[in-house]
């Protein structure tokens, strides 16, 4: 049973934390940022150290009072807002930003949990470094917030998802304790993985104060290109082949729709693109090279044969930076010109990389059949992640299809199972896909879970309702 | 309290199981392969199929009898060997080893626990791929205790441990319930990871019974070189220069001292080096590079820089797969060495990376004072991973140090602690180094695991003493 943070349990943090871990509430800690949910209110603490965060754990474990832990703001599925709960503690990570150590012969770095991505690149950066980690949200999108939903994002497909990148994690357990697996180690098989346990629970199984990051040496020549490909089914060919060709140098390899182009034509009409008509579909390819060969070369080379082999029927190779810029700006602006149009349902899923032809079309004729709905497919291919993303037919608006939500939802989640995929690639489960993982969720998955959420928070504490239904 | 595997639950289990699945009890299931440890009895069973798995887990769980997953037996800590427990159920995984399905467009492999690892490794190869796991024992170990001791090896330098190499696992857990984690994608985040939790458990947690696994493009062009280094510091400077010129094409970078080539120049003239002098201390590097490009004109390009920048005296390029085969095979036969000369203590220890130099200087010294030891430390540098071997003094044998053992093993763990190293590197933790867990291990960590453990396996059926001590 879960109590409030009422007036005695704050006189009683007041007491033990100084009076600047105190906060004003402001409407972003209660707010999910798309307006699709909102708590009443909370009690808003900002510690400075690990140390204050604990005392605070302690004192809501002990008063029984939920603890929401909260980081850049930017989670997709309401994580970070905690509706229906007795007033929680609201944990800001954003006074603990301090990278605290820095090892370039290591290739790792040791920052705190607050730290914003974009300073903790600029951080890799400074000492010649690179850490891949690249997202949209990356100029506000906090590292704990990162690695508790194990963010995705641009370079996946060559350096892993966000736990790919951790050495190690310091967190504060639901009993107040501190786990203190800092460690900057490369290999370490003493005991069950908590890193890993941690990473993605979504602030469920405790609060991450910071973080050892593996670091990566900077790729010495960048290079991107824009092929025009005739189908999904060739994409994936051309990625097999530019695996081949390029090995480890393919940094991204996105897929974009024609839907997608013509979204932006209609609604940014400023922005260029790099075709004159619009491809039913391209992909997106990001080279970074060790030094001494030639993106551009390479990009040719892969064009070549990719065009003898039918792959590809049109191509751009970007010539400067600024061209590579431009690119991924097309990429990264196909969000706002949906949001622009405004989509019925979104869907974050991943799929077994070879089926990914087959759901698109599969996928496409079901919902299609009503012919009244749009279709722009996009995303991370190159690691069988697609944001498949459902818009009204022309001149209609979202709210005419209000009461056809649900039903779209669960048709592409359906064939997403019966390809074997997941209904939640990057962005987790949150509080609004909890129905969704009961619903397509391993029984046996879910009730390890359970036993391992009451396991360590028996009472229930940290984020609840997130990933888990209270209960 | 457990229960001994008695007639009774014998023949419950032969009323439910083929009568294949009971096999003749070999001396290798009770006995650790060096002889360190050895158990009384056992009931075996080699199970065809997961559900037949399940079954015999189900039926141990309701009598509480323990359960010993055997994988190859080739572990070095003692985790298959189920020694003073009451007759314990041993699974062997031997006549699960089917390759279930190959997908070359998505580089993925799904296979049966009980595959040998050079099996897995052709199966790759039969498909123009590569899975690359590689280590001494790869002819005997099985996947499934590779995974359950999240296995390291000679190339994780590049591809990662054996935890990074795996999608997704199916595995029976300790109520007899089987997890249906068999996914092939590259990006799920639908809850917690139990894969990650599993692998590295040792068993502990669950029987892992089927893995999909991740597969990688075969490099088109391999290389490897022996170059000298003036001291570990060189080698750390050289790591870092080779990573920045190579970039990810880097596979491995093994440490090698003039110790261990002694040791092999005594034990094993049959073995050809290739210096003529026996340096101090060497590193073997090796490449797989996409096409067109030349290993050896990378590694001549390497060393030029690298001398000049005074990081190494002498070098030699392999001119073919044979003389790359041959500079291998010196790393790989230092154990050999190391066990025909007969260390006193054994040590799989890791470092962050950048304090490998001054732990060998601190360690040697302390150790150095009695002025009768000597030292073999070798291994993977690239992944701040030694193995730090400790010998009698010429003309002395190990037995004469019997009663210095503890007080060296822990002199070496007491160093590799100030230097926030572990002490078990790739090995694992299995029966032998359970002190070493409790007394090293953070407290937090080791009651998270305990909580674990208690929730998953509340009646601690599952390989009982491995990891954590039995209750």
């Amino acid at each position: 049973m879960l109590t409030p943070a009422d007036d005695r349990f704050e006189a009683g943090l007041r007491a033990s934390l100084p009076a600047a871990a105190f906060r004003p509430l402001e409407p972003r800690y209660l707010e999910e940022p798309r307006g699709l949910s909102r708590a009443g209110d909370a009690l808003l603490i900002a510690p400075a150290t690990t140390s204050e965060a604990a005392t605070a754990i302690r004192a809501a474990q002990s008063a029984r009072v939920p603890v929401v832990p909260y980081g850049g703001g930017t989670g997709l599925v309401g994580g970070q807002i905690g509706v229906d709960l007795p007033r929680p503690l609201v944990i800001t990570l954003e006074r603990m930003t301090v990278v605290r150590a820095t090892y370039p012969a290591e290739n790792t770095l040791v920052v705190e949990a607050g730290a914003i991505l974009a300073h903790v690149q600029q951080a890799a950066h400074d000492i010649d470094r690179l850490f891949p980690l690249s997202l949209a949200s990356e100029g506000s999108a906090r590292i704990g917030g990162l690695l508790s939903t194990n963010a995705g994002g641009v370079n996946v497909l060559r350096y892993g998802t966000t736990r790919d990148l951790v050495l190690g994690v310091e967190a504060v357990l639901p009993d107040g304790s501190v786990l203190n697996g800092l460690k900057r180690l490369r290999k370490d098989n003493t005991g069950y993985d908590l890193r890993h346990l941690l990473i993605g629970a979504e602030g469920t199984l405790g609060l991450i104060t910071a973080a050892a990051l593996r670091l990566m040496p900077r790729p010495a020549q960048q290079g991107a290109a824009f092929f025009v490909v005739p189908d999904p089914d060739a994409a994936l060919r051309l990625l097999d082949l530019a695996q081949r060709r390029v090995g480890p140098g393919l940094d991204a390899f996105e897929l974009i729709s024609g839907q997608g182009l013509q979204f932006q034509r209609d609604t940014m009409p400023d922005l260029r693109h790099p075709f004159a008509d619009l491809p039913d579909w391209a992909v997106l390819i990001d080279l970074g090279l060790p030094a001494g060969a030639t993106p551009e070369t390479v990009l040719e080379e892969l064009f070549a044969e990719a065009h003898e082999a039918g792959l590809v029927c049109d191509g751009v190779i970007a010539q400067s930076g600024a061209q590579r810029d431009a690119f991924w700006e097309v990429r990264e602006r196909i969000p706002e010109a949906n949001r622009r149009v405004g989509s019925i349902s979104s869907h974050d899923i991943s799929l077994p990389l070879s089926a990914v032809p087959d759901f698109l079309r599969h996928a496409g004729s079901v919902l299609g059949r009503a012919g009244d709905l749009r279709i722009n497919a996009f995303g991370h291919l190159g690691d069988g992640n697609l944001h498949y993303n459902v818009f009204p037919a022309p001149g209609r608006v979202r709210a005419d299809y209000a009461d056809r939500v649900a039903e779209i939802k669960r048709t592409v989640f359906d064939i997403v199972r019966e390809f074997d995929g997941s209904f939640s690639a990057e962005h987790g489960i949150g509080r609004l896909k909890v129905g969704e993982l009961e619903h397509y969720g391993d029984p046996t998955k879910l009730a390890a879970m359970r036993a391992i959420k009451s396991a360590l928070d028996p009472a229930g504490i940290m984020n609840p309702g997130a990933v888990l239904r209270g209960t």
